[in-house]
């Protein structure tokens, strides 16, 4: 079933459309990948790709498929026992100048082959698993012995309150009920336990406009912003043991913005920073220490999401981790297991693409992880397939 | 005569037309500047006040009236041996948030009666003079002493290049032509010499954008300003005698900007900086000050206005200003005479409002001021008419 939305269906064509690579019986996963990715998606703009992925997973039998938004959910509906779900994000960060899309394929001295561009990183590697999943999910129908859940979501790359996934949670919690969930972010096709949580605040000075002829008589918002630029180049991060999984902290400036005019003195500067905290600490416990390394100026805090402790001693998260033969790591960067984790279902990360290249101008994925990813997660969705 | 532009003019009506309270037999100057300083005219959005006032002129018999893009010229042509030349740019820098318009009237505790809101000081008081004097030369006709030019411009508080006196003297050399030229830049009703000479630059750090989970991968370009910033706080701004002037200068960031995403570490900061420098430097000498304050730094010029010495001892200057009665100051404010001085006109600045107020939030210009200005000025163009 597909739930419609009040937005007319984009019209398809080569560019837009992945019902015939994924329709194709020889399905090329890492062409899906491509094709995934050289539909824009930055955040906010996911409509095209959400279109694309519910009319592919619409043209398969034996999955349920519902839109809210840009989201898109695709699940067996078998009445089985246990459920077991996939997710992962429809939307990237904003392209670069040139645009780094479309998406080629090269060799790389290091990686080998690899696809290089936006997306191809974070995380729609993933995405493109995700579908080529829901087709054998969807072909191995009733011999499956757990149903299976696949979301695809969007405003993953902005603040929390935008968020797809939470926006799913709030419309259909029934939806997102699940036994265990692998959210498939970028993770080297390693397990990935837990994640920082992640905080943005914005550090502003005000000061007076004049004419910048004579700045005597006002006073000068940005130049006040040094020490907020001095204290940010200075700090020190952390390192946080949390259930033997050491995260490591960050605290960055992120954006900055101050003055109204070539001969204005400018009467406000914005510095906006962003604090990856150990999930050992809270969202209080977070907001406590950004507003103590910026003691004395205005902090506002504008978003905020708690981490999530590894949990990789809970019973479905170690049979993954054994199934994968990894050993796992701690997630770094903040992933929706915090989410999940929320909702109180068991989640790790796992996914194609070395995290160290997301959101890079030049982010790139391993071929190799892409069918590394598919064949190791299909092998766990059908096993004990009847 | 009226050069017609190829843009319709505007539908005439209480707020954009000027006509009636110039044409108005009891005419109230300060009324006139409060319309004036209602046509909201930020640079580049001058149209609608340009349409005005060529109109208001054009319906004045005696003046030859030129449309060049959003300048106004209107010139008497009796043909007599000397010609002076007021000139006064139309737009404005940006309103603020809420506008700063309408124009209020009001009691100020230490200036008494004043106008209030965006262009009251800098410069919409000098253009509503200008056009009142317009008619009183209008209507001298024949009994005018010497020949007079009115010059109303537009894109004056931008970077030079776009600057509208600069584009009459390109497109039309001989509207500039003459012995003397009154700028009436905000002055307070005081003769102010010469001007500082104004200078943009851009100083950029660069980075390596990364995630902002993993910023050890990336480098951080807003940090990298710390210094950028802690040099522009403690600059010490230098005074330099030139003339007899003393002049003041200044070195401000008037902008900041850096960032990509809330969640990327920033490639790139650049802190825009204007130096205000005294006319006994030249643009090199400028440009070689403000490269060796940001040594280290990426400084890339953007716009270059050189300063004016005083020249007060000319003879028509000092007869100008003996007749104001006035003592004359140095002008710190970068402005046209220097234009003029280039183009071999000399030129004192002269008119009504306190550029302390200039470009602030509640920029005013005391009425008084208005009314005097115009009278001296009146008295000047006037002297000698048969």
């Amino acid at each position: 079933m597909s739930v419609p939305t009040s937005a007319p269906p984009t019209a398809s064509g080569p560019a837009t459309d992945l019902s015939d690579v994924l329709g194709d019986p020889a399905l090329d996963v890492v062409e899906l990948v491509r094709r995934v990715c050289d539909i824009p998606s930055v955040s906010g703009d996911e409509r095209a790709l959400a279109d694309a992925v519910e009319a592919a997973l619409t043209a398969l039998a034996g999955v349920e498929v519902t839109r809210d938004g840009d989201a898109v959910v695709a699940r067996t509906t078998l009445g089985r026992s246990e459920r077991v779900l996939l997710a992962g994000h429809l939307d990237t960060v904003p392209l670069t100048d040139p645009p780094n899309l479309p998406v080629r394929r090269e060799q790389h001295p290091v990686d080998g082959d690899v696809l290089v561009g936006r997306g191809t990183c974070d995380m729609k590697g993933g995405v493109g698993v995700q579908l080529a999943l829901a087709r054998r999910v969807a072909a191995a129908g009733e011999d499956l012995a757990r149903d299976v859940t696949f979301v695809f979501y969007d405003h993953e790359e902005v603040e929390a309150a935008r968020n797809g996934l939470g926006r799913l949670a709030r419309n259909h919690p029934e939806l997102l009920a699940a036994d265990f969930a692998v959210l498939l972010e970028p993770s080297s096709a390693v397990v990935e336990g837990g994640c920082n949580g992640t905080l943005r605040a914005e550090v502003t000075t005000t000061g007076k406009a004049a004419h910048s002829a004579r700045p005597w008589r006002g006073h000068n918002a940005i130049h006040d912003a040094a020490p907020v630029l001095a204290r940010l180049a200075a700090y020190a991060p952390r390192e946080v043991d949390v259930e033997g999984l050491v995260f490591r902290e960050a605290l960055n400036a992120v954006l900055v913005s101050g003055g109204i005019a070539g001969n204005v003195i400018p009467d406000r500067c914005t510095v906006t920073v962003n604090y990856r905290f150990a999930p050992s600490l809270d969202a209080a416990g977070a907001e406590a220490h950004v507003r103590e390394v910026f003691d004395g100026f205005t902090v506002e805090v504008t978003d905020v999401a708690e981490g999530a402790r590894p949990g990789l001693h809970l019973p479905a998260a170690a049979d993954f981790v054994a199934r994968t033969g990894t050993t796992p790591l701690p997630k770094y960067g903040w992933t929706d297991v915090a989410r999940f984790s929320a909702l109180g279902v068991p989640a790790v990360n796992y996914g194609p693409g070395d995290n160290a290249t997301a959101h890079a101008d030049d982010e790139r994925c391993r071929t190799v992880e892409v069918e590394q990813c598919l064949e190791v997660l299909s092998g766990w969705l059908l096993d004990g397939a009847r």
